[in-house]
Order: C-alpha cells, then sequence, then structure tokens
C-alpha cells in the first residue's frame, strides 16, 4: 500500500535502493573516511568526463541552481559579459541569476521548439565583441530539448569566448568528454541522470582558468574558487558537506559505472524514452517538439484537446496507480511532461503509459 | 567490526537509526506529499520558538554557512551596517560574510574566554549611530560558549536596531522563544541540536520586516524574501530541496517531541557534559573556558602540557575505540574539542572519557 510513487520527473527521481541505503551510516565531515569520499567522488566524477588532466572538479552545496550561481559568479569576472542562449525556461534562470550578480547579461531568444542556431550565435558574437563569456544549457528541461555541445564550444574557442554549460539534466546521460569539447565551466548535480539523492550540484572547472577566478564570486558560500583550494589543501568542503547525500552519490557512480557507464545509461534511457513516445502516440498524445529533437531525459506531450482534460485528474490518477507525471513548463500551449531517467526501465514505462490510458479513459477521452 | 563511530562533535553528529530510515523513500518536491511534509516541518519549527504568530521559519538549502549568508543578505539593506559581536571563529565568519556581500561592518572583538559584554555593546551603539543592525552567536562553536540572548535583544529593541543571530549550535537544546526574545533573524540548521541529518538550514524571521527585505540579496539562490513568496504561494522550495534530508529532519523534529522537547534535550545534553567534565578532569584535562561559562553543547579542553602529546594520536587511538573527537579552532592556546550532542547520552560519554584514557596511556600520559 505505501509503495513508493515511480518519479517520471527530471528530478528528484527513483533512485535504487543501494543508494539509499548508504545513507543509513553517520560520517564526521572532517575525517579521514570522508575525505576519501570526498576524494574518489570527484575522481569519478572526473573519470565521466575523460578528463585529460586539464579539468577539475568542485562539489558544492545546495540544488543545482545554486551551483549555477556558484559559476558564473566564480568564472564570469566582475566586468565580464555573458550571452545567454536562450531557448526555454532554465535559459531565462540563467539570465536572471547573471542579472543578479551584477554581471552584464545579454540574451539571445529562439523558439522554444527549436535548437539554439549557431549561425545566429557567430553573429551576435560579431556584433557584441565586448561579449567574454557563453552561457548554454544543454538539456533544457522546460521542453526537453537537447542544445548542440560541440559546435558552439568550437565557436567559443575561435571567438576567444569562455563557455558555460548548464548540464544539469544530461550529464551522465549524454556524452559530454573533454577529449573533444572544451569548456570553462559544467554544471550538474547529484539529483539527476547519476541517480543520486537532490542536496548538491558539482562544476567541472578547466584548470587553466581557475587562478584567475580569485575574488569574483560575490558570495563567500558559492565562492568556487575558494571552495577548490580548500579542497586541495585540506581534503575537506569549506562548510558542512550533506554528508549522506554525497555517500549516496558515490554509491550511485559506482552503480553507473557497474551497468557501463553513459553508454549503457543512455541506452536504457532511449529505451525508456521509444516506450513511452510509442505508447503515448497509441493513445493520440503527440510531443510538442519534432521527433527528431526530442532527448531521452523527458517528453514534452500537447494536453488533449479537449474540454474534459484537465491535468489535474489525469496528475491524480496516475499518482493513485503509481506514477508521478510532471507539469509542463511552457506558457502558449498546455503541456505535460513525462521524464524517463532514474532507476526504471522500460517496465515502467509501459505500466506508466497504461496508468495515463487509465486516466484518460476516467476522463472520457 | 563496522559499527558507527560515535560522532563528538558540534555536526554533523550521531543521528538515531529513525532519522536515517526516513530517507529510504524518494519524494516528488514538487507532489502534495512532500509539500506537506515541508509545511508540517515549518510548523513544527515555530512550536519550537513558541511562535505567536510574529514570527515565520523559511528553509533554506546547503549548509548552515548558507543560510548565515542568505540572513544576512536578505536582512541587511545594501544600505546597512552590520555591528558583529565576535568572541570567536563562527563570528569572524559573520563579519567575513557580511563585508562579502557589501554591507558596512564593524567588528566588537572580546576575548574567546569571556561572554560579550552587553556594556561595551551599548557604548558601541552609541559611538556609532549609523548601526542598523547587531549580529550574536548564541554558541560561538569555537570555545563552546553560551552569549547572553535576551540582554542584547533588549538591547536592540531600546536602540531600534536588528538582531540576527546565529543559533546554529544551540538551537533545539537551548531555551529560544519568542514570547520573551525580540529578533529580526535567527538562523540554525538540520545537523545540529534537532539531530538531523546535515544538508539544510532554516531562517526564522520576524514577520514585520519581511515586506522591508525585497530587493535586498544580491543572490537569487540565497533570497529569503523570494524562498518565503514563492513558499508561502506554491507550498513548494523554489529550487530543487534535498528531499532526503527534508525528512530525515522531519523525523528527527517527532523524535525530539517525543523525547520532550528543549528542556529534555538540554537536560539529556547537560549531563552527557557533566559526564564529559568530570571523566576529563579526573585525567588531569581542564576545560579552556571558566566552568560557569561552559555549554552542553561541546567543550573545548586543554592539550595536555607535555611532548609526547599528540592530537593525531589521540584523535586515531580514540576513533578506533569508536569515538571522533574534533580538533581545537583557538590559535593562541592548543586545545582538542569534545562535543555532548547528538543521539547519544551519559553511556556514549563514559566510553568517550575511557577512550581518551586509553589514548593518553598509549602516549604515556
Amino acid at each position: 500500500m505505501s509503495r513508493d510513487k515511480i518519479l517520471l520527473t527530471p528530478g528528484p527521481l527513483t533512485t535504487t535502493l543501494r543508494t539509499k541505503l548508504a545513507m543509513l551510516n553517520d560520517w564526521g565531515s572532517w575525517d579521514e573516511d570522508f575525505k576519501q569520499i570526498t576524494a574518489n567522488l570527484r575522481q569519478s566524477l572526473l573519470k565521466i568526463i575523460k578528463n585529460d588532466g586539464n579539468y577539475t572538479v568542485i562539489p558544492m552545496q545546495g540544488s543545482g541552481t545554486f551551483s549555477v550561481e556558484a559559476a558564473i559568479g566564480t568564472v564570469v569576472p566582475k566586468n565580464g559579459h555573458l550571452l545567454v542562449l536562450d531557448n526555454g525556461a532554465y535559459c531565462k534562470r540563467m539570465a536572471t541569476i547573471s542579472q543578479k550578480l551584477g554581471r552584464e547579461t545579454t540574451t539571445l531568444s529562439f523558439s522554444e521548439s527549436e535548437k539554439v542556431n549557431v549561425e545566429l550565435v557567430k553573429k551576435a558574437l560579431n556584433e557584441n565583441p565586448n561579449i567574454t563569456h557563453i552561457g548554454l544549457i544543454h538539456c533544457e528541461t522546460g521542453t526537453g530539448i537537447i542544445n548542440t555541445l560541440q559546435e558552439i564550444s568550437n565557436l567559443c574557442q575561435e571567438a576567444g569566448v569562455g563557455l558555460i554549460i548548464d548540464a544539469m539534466s544530461s550529464f551522465g546521460a549524454y556524452p559530454i568528454e573533454v577529449t573533444s569539447l572544451q569548456f570553462d565551466a559544467l554544471i550538474a548535480a547529484s539529483g539527476k541522470c547519476l541517480e543520486g539523492v537532490p542536496g548538491m550540484g558539482f562544476v567541472f572547472l578547466r584548470q587553466a582558468i581557475i587562478e584567475s577566478c580569485v575574488n569574483n564570486s560575490p558570495s563567500i558560500s558559492l565562492d568556487l574558487y575558494d571552495q577548490y583550494h580548500y579542497m586541495e589543501k585540506t581534503g575537506q568542503w569549506r562548510f558542512t558537506p550533506p554528508t549522506h547525500v554525497v555517500v549516496a552519490l558515490y554509491e550511485a557512480i559506482l552503480q553507473f559505472f557497474e551497468e557501463g557507464g553513459q553508454p549503457a545509461r543512455l541506452a536504457r534511457y532511449q529505451q525508456n524514452s521509444q516506450v513511452l513516445l510509442k505508447g503515448m502516440k497509441a493513445l493520440g498524445i503527440e510531443p510538442f517538439l519534432n521527433e527528431a529533437d526530442l532527448s531521452a531525459i523527458i517528453i514534452t506531450f500537447l494536453a488533449p484537446n479537449s474540454a474534459q482534460y484537465e491535468f489535474k485528474t489525469l496528475y491524480d490518477v496516475a499518482k493513485k496507480e503509481g506514477f508521478m507525471l510532471y507539469p509542463g513548463k511552457l506558457t502558449e500551449v498546455e503541456t505535460f511532461r513525462v521524464g524517463s531517467i532514474g532507476a526504471i526501465s522500460e517496465l515502467e514505462m509501459r505500466q506508466a503509459v497504461n496508468a495515463i490510458a487509465y486516466a484518460l479513459e476516467k476522463m472520457n477521452l
């Protein structure tokens, strides 16, 4: 009766029992045993991006948004100028954070239904020679669209502009490897495709830029430069870490590698996503994006065009059946979202489609 | 062999198995069930301070320090002036945070071995009429000393000055009740005397000041004004909450009330602290503070005055015996610290004293 609901959302998501069981110990955060876990965690994160020695990773307390704010505040200097490539809600949030931090911020807007257009970015850089950094969301969770990383990274290198990537919803599932890609900062969090529990983020920083970041941050808590140097020197976090969350993330990453790493994780999520899409289309529910632009992370579906449809009913019935859906985040068209990530497989996706079918039936749709 | 060590520290601390078991579920952070937990958590925190309707409480992701920064950034206006009463390391950190936030900051320093002197605070206020807020640490964990709240609160009210209290290490153990006390903001965290796991803080704010706090914060993530209004409106956290930490804290607070609330918790910690003090004195180890100034939270002990003494050996032997001690934080005199808080009783304190005795013996002391 009290079985956990399956979370079909972009995080928090369903984690394995093994990951949660790792939280049944208490740790002293300054002790060697915990320092070792922090070191192992950082090492394993760097392994995921195939670090060649040019990058480091810095964990940060708080939600993923805290890490986005930490990255912008630490990497973009006070007289810097951030160009945010905007095709969705999380892009807009990045721009708001940058403005609040007092950084000159320009937003280049695209349609929410389309990927960032590299030619227009190139044009914007030419027209604004004082732009110092580009901010890009890899998987814009508002719609689920995946933006191109490599071309934007190439463009930034050609133009001598820094690149800050919010890879919150894609990291661990989509390939992000510094053997080909270059960025100044890349942000992700514990409770996403690595399938940990929420409570911390982490930021990959390019070693070459770190020393130029001293005193950039207007915050003590969110200063990645200080967090980095303190951690390198002592092995500890500057301020109390969420010990149980850290240990759970490390346990989740062990399972990530056991599963086969990023290729295996993407394959599972793609399988989930395909089962979902096929099932929904059979119910007459179509995705908001073109199929070619769909990600394996989350799909935004157009709500049935009927007066009998109500998201609340869909949500409540699906929840009773054991599945938590996610509301839409678009302003112009009614949608809802279904995630494919977490410790779930195609089995759960088939059951979820059945639960949605049952809900539609209840609404006489 | 793999029994958890007992953490004799000011947090993270030893929690009950029941608290940790609460983390074995995954929660959707936007779902009604989780919103209800957030509401219950806030309600129970307000019950602890005997809220008369004049206060609210706002949870915040991250470590306790994040909440201190959030409180100063939100409550002290851009043209405000914070007077930090300094008798230890955490006072100095508060002043650093305030300076980094760009707030005019004055530090009034006292000896680390003495409580804040109210007469000198009064004098400082008279000499600096543009001071708008006072910052006070309730239990300065650097030494363990407890500063007087009521007299400083009275003084602030008389002088028309705001009061920000860092009650991180005292909240839940020492009485903090708004039936007598007035403050603008009071900060504490999950992994302290409420015996939750680390990963979130919370800030009590006086309702009367909230609307004056709009746009004070230079941060999106750490803006308590926005967090408050969003939470009041939607029941949700603005950004992903550390769901497992939140649920564990609520489970810990249920046990707090079952134990008898603050008076019972203080009584247990005082008993722990007395057993510790008596045992240590029998070993010839004296506290750094006058006995009248000792708190039931943590005691700073003077290291044995001998060339054979080494903190590392003390720490390592005590750890092998099952007890995690805490290093000293004073610069002028060699000390170490032993906490009395967490889900432990006088039994563990007796065992800890025996472990310390065994370590001293190993050093031929």
